[in-house]
């Protein structure tokens, strides 16, 4: 399968993540967002939307959207799971990962902090408060939301909430965010890093990383 | 259970038709977002981000974030279900719908207007164009997504796809976007408002609905 992503994707970043997790190999196709390959005709035929990732398969089949290529993801490669077998419980760790990859990931977007530069006049500095004003919103909700005191998010073993999480503490860290209010899930950043599948996903290890 | 919702809200709307969809009945618990009650300690008690809706199960367990809510309402009541059981086929659907859940409506979200506003100076028109500037970019790809024929968005009954887009249509007519490049999505809209799941879910049917 192919990936078409970039190294500093939140969302292609989750993605190798899980790929890592589940033992799964695959081909990069990266996709240059700053020089706007995204938006090309090629690329929106896959992602009409023109956001990465998008995932080829190796019947052809075109998968896009994060969170539901990690659906398609545990329903055909069910070991390890990324998600809890209880629904209830399932679903609470899925609404910790959703805190960020829907309610925060998504406003703070490159698209969406151009968008505001361009039509709204924000300059760098008002780029970046926007990005932070987000993400705080979504660390403070995802610790409260994830449990107190497990190595990972919600257990001994990382997941869903997890995969979500780290991508959005790199771009934390990128943009100096102070991080002192969130020491769990620095803690819990911490832990994942030490794994081979975070740490062989983290963007700096990507054949396009500059 | 207890749906804490609001009627204008497009995640609340979600899952009141999915709840008819089902067949299932809930209480109606409403939090007034204009009134800011969503911001209380009570109601971020529930749900830590303070956003709409949150589900109360009749033991007590607490949902948040309506697509995880689908999630577990699609394991718990499986009849009909909302999304193809072949995981190419749903994770395409479930694409579709996150085209508008994830990569539209948290952008053009009340909360994130009202910033817009306050921090970046913008103008009632100025907040009404950043709504339709996303919703455009969300209307074409789903468009582009959902097949070209059928009288729902991805066949003879409504699902997945369907549920996340008529309530953002809701927003864009109200907002007043020009939809004569949507007919395909107009079209499925008419049709799913003919059937009592989602003409019961209207925003305007609601006890809150002012």
């Amino acid at each position: 399968m192919k990936l078409y992503g970039y190294w500093r994707s939140s969302a292609a970043y989750r993605l190798r993540i899980a790929f890592g997790i589940k033992g799964l190999a695959w081909e990069d196709a990266p996709v240059h967002l700053v020089k706007g390959e995204q938006r090309s005709d090629r690329f929106r035929a896959f992602s009409p939307i023109g956001l990465v990732p998008a995932l080829e398969l190796d019947n052809g089949a075109i998968l896009t959207q994060s969170l539901a290529i990690l659906d398609w993801l545990d329903r055909t490669h069910p070991q390890p799971p990324l998600l809890p077998d209880d629904p209830v419980r399932r679903a609470q760790v899925m609404a910790a990962g959703m805190a960020i990859a829907v309610d925060t990931h998504p406003i703070q977007n490159v698209g969406v902090v151009g968008h505001l530069k361009s039509a709204y006049g924000a300059d760098q500095q008002g780029g970046i408060d926007w990005m932070i004003h987000w993400m705080a919103r979504g660390f403070d909700a995802f610790q409260c939301m994830c449990r107190p005191d497990t190595p990972f998010a919600f257990g001994d073993t990382p997941g869903y909430a997890d995969i979500c999480l780290v991508p959005q503490l790199y771009n934390a860290h990128r943009w100096g965010m102070d991080l002192t209010p969130y020491g769990r899930l620095t803690g819990i950043e911490a832990t994942c890093l030490t794994l081979p599948s975070f740490a062989a996903a983290r963007p700096e290890n990507q054949p396009d990383a500059e």
